[in-house]
């Protein structure tokens, strides 16, 4: 990794991606357009042709460690496989409480109490994964984590989002919505 | 601290600081200007004014454990006092090497090989701190980290960054700007 990638997600009636449904989590929801387009490192769509977009940079590790590292590219599967064609994107805004944390607090939270990458970990290579960081840009959400999976992988990927869901970090998030699409 | 705080440096011919002079440590240099304004969270001057301007945000501590925090928050003195007539902005661009190497590596090599937050806690309170992040961003520096103190403390700053510039961190870095002010 060289640069951080800055990513855009451009929610209108272009891209790739079928939008197939958006859902509230926790808090107020995204307007539902019929497509969603990812433009990295290049000028995004104008933006009154988008019903929203959202921006995030694909940046350096904040809490994996070598040993965790090593056991995530052994297994894990880049994004654009051929049979990958259901995705998720799911912007997370984490609260006050959780960025006013010091770094050994979060990473206590992460890792003992919520055991995030060994959750993760358990659906490798099924579930694609890449996490952008937004909260620095101003973004109105702090993480957009990206997501691909097959079909056959539909329910891999239900029970990850549940085992996520049902961490202590969790706790501290405010908002989260979950947008579904295929391709 | 809630949202990240996003400051834009402004050289050009405005601003409550005087640019004594700037000095290339590693790597290019940056233009001389009459002045540096500093911008938080508004619109920055029109760029056809400034000579160049320079973007970070203040946001979540990435190393700083809660121990030390504490620790920092006992000592340190704020921005803006009146004595600290001086001051300097210091951005840094740290290289590939560092931004792939894992949390537990970079947090390693900036506390126990480096001893960064023991370095900077010895010239507290005379010398007053603020940390930009600005990788994200896709600015030319990772960091710009702005300085303030009295004249008086002068000789003190001096220390502060030959002792951090001997660092092992320190190998890590590929472009380093000094920009001495007063007002």
């Amino acid at each position: 990794m060289s640069r951080p990638l800055m990513v855009t997600f451009s929610a209108g009636s272009h891209g790739s991606w079928r939008v197939d449904g958006v859902t509230s989590v926790i808090g107020p929801s995204l307007a539902l357009s019929a497509r969603l387009q990812i433009c990295e490192d290049e000028s995004p769509p104008a933006t009154d042709e988008a019903v929203w977009q959202l921006r995030g940079t694909v940046s350096n590790l904040r809490y994996t460690s070598l040993s965790d590292r090593s056991m995530l590219q052994a297994s894990q599967a880049g994004l654009g496989r051929r049979a990958a064609t259901r995705a998720a994107l799911i912007p997370i805004k984490k609260n006050e409480a959780w960025w006013n944390l010091a770094q050994d607090e979060r990473a206590a939270v992460f890792h003992e109490a919520s055991r995030h990458i060994e959750i993760g970990a358990r659906y490798l290579p099924a579930v694609a994964r890449r996490l952008h960081h937004s909260r620095d840009l101003g973004e109105p959400f702090d993480f957009l984590t990206w997501f691909e999976y097959a079909p056959e992988a539909a329910n891999e990927f239900e029970e990850l989002v549940a085992a996520l869901r049902a961490t202590a970090e969790w706790q501290y998030v405010e908002r989260e919505v979950d947008i579904r699409l295929s391709r």
